[in-house]
């Protein structure tokens, strides 16, 4: 009887760390394109593709209190990360053809983050609702990070339904979580939420809506800003 | 006779809970206007409505280490901004319109996040000096995080007396809490200084002064950014 | 005997000190002079001071728990950082001229922020490869945060060795610990390692390498963005 509860914390903890090893592959390959279609020096792709799969674990860990975050302490997850951006430095035009396999991993990571993530809080001892924006800042706080560092405005605040699928899957895991569902089983409920739907979302083009007002004018502008 | 500081920290403590969310209510109202402006989506817009509201108290937090921040691990403030962003988004040109109103409104709330924010650093033991630093941050930090998301250098750099009415109420509060005045009192003198002073910047157009060198040429510009 | 370790943490915690404070004025000027050049007003511009000063050192101590970070907690980093940036508000055409004299006192700065940075970690408990990285982010980090403030891509992102001059001296240091090195000719070892190799990089040019591909379209840039 006793070594079920050892053995979940354990498979917990294996889940969490195949999970965002993966994602994080996947997430520094995106980070590395970026870099190079901006046309940074080595230096600055690497650290794109740190950026891209670490930025929204880093967050997460900062603000549950988890320091020093994973994503530095643990050197396994800073070697993944190099390796993708520096394959993605020397292959960028084999890895840019593969558009459809990057769409389909990349959803595979948000799904794999977003859930890790909300684990990680949930185990932190957070309650459901902020684990599960926690989970889905897991998941988009890398793109936003990569984003920010060469001086656009995130993709995943324009368009396209991306932080709303991870927070399906987040809101998946913490729900399991307060209804005692088994762990494994709602992980991979929650990954499967996630990963559907972002995968229907490039499917069917679903975005989601933006104001309708046409074009503010400046006046406006200058009053809101303040 | 010790039934007066019990009242007090609990005077203190609801201040801090209800400036906070009148606070968060007016902030999120700013950031989705830029959102809608800037052509984000929905989930982009309700992302700019939180930072607005809670980035400078989650940097205060996190700076302070009262971790998770309480824009997080209290429900209310994610309710509160995300329904302040939802009305903003179907009603923005109506609200648009009440101009004056959101600046007044803008100041009072800038009046009570700095006096909330220094207040806050103060009951976690800071000096009164990085308290008033940290109540200033707390009044302008969602601003800046709101203006950063849309890769834009933040209004309160450039033009306007802003930070420093955030800095004189924030100092305020740091000195009477040095010379050991009631808080209440304290808090008040404080935010209506921050207050005051900012709707007569408004009024009158003050500005804070820009170097009169003119135009630094980019030979210089290379030099200096490294 | 017992004296040795007390002298040393006493030497380390004054080389700390004297490291960081020296290497604060020089990043502070950067700063202002970055906010100058953008038509920033004063407080945008110590605002950019501070930032350039202490963005690296703040982010290396959240991310190591050092919680409320030295920069905010002691006065001398905000009076220095505030000190420096005011002078070169008042002195901006002066400062610009001394070229040669700045690309030199930004390579000691950064050299000193690195090893400290490094210093700092290994004294929090954290491994050689994550302190050694934790150093150059200290060194880098203020610039990253200058730039972004200001919407822009950091400048050591996309050209330039800097970050590898300042990863090459946090590895001395963080090799001199795992070896039990002595503390301070470690420090002074990895100090010039960092220096020369910034200065022989103004002199002769050295760049990074970039990627060799040739403008990846739009296509791409739509799809990898997400």
């Amino acid at each position: 009887m006793v070594l079920i509860p050892l053995l979940q914390q354990k498979t917990i903890h294996d889940l969490l760390l195949i999970f965002d090893l993966a994602g994080t592959s996947v997430f520094a390959i995106s980070g590395a394109m970026v870099g190079v279609r901006q046309r940074l020096d080595i230096f600055g792709i690497l650290m794109l593709s740190f950026a891209a799969s670490s930025a929204g674990g880093m967050a997460r860990d900062l603000l549950i209190g988890a320091v020093p975050p994973a994503a530095i302490s643990d050197w396994r997850y800073l070697v993944v990360s190099l390796a993708a951006g520096t394959i993605t430095f020397f292959c960028y035009t084999f890895i840019a053809r593969l558009r459809t396999a990057i769409l389909v991993f990349d959803a595979a990571g948000l799904a794999l983050f977003a859930v890790a993530g909300t684990q990680k809080a949930l185990a932190y001892g957070l309650n459901p609702v902020t684990a599960a924006v926690l989970g889905m800042v897991t998941g988009i706080g890398g793109g936003i990070a990569r984003d920010l560092l060469v001086a656009q405005t995130p993709a995943v605040l324009q368009r396209d339904l991306y932080a709303l699928a991870a927070l399906a899957g987040a809101v998946a895991v913490g729900l399991g979580h307060e209804l005692h569902w088994p762990v494994v089983s709602t992980a991979i409920a929650g990954a499967v939420i996630c990963f559907t739907l972002r995968l229907l979302a490039i499917r069917f083009g679903w975005n989601l809506p933006v104001s309708g007002v046409k074009q503010p004018d400046d006046a406006d502008a200058a009053n809101i800003r303040r």
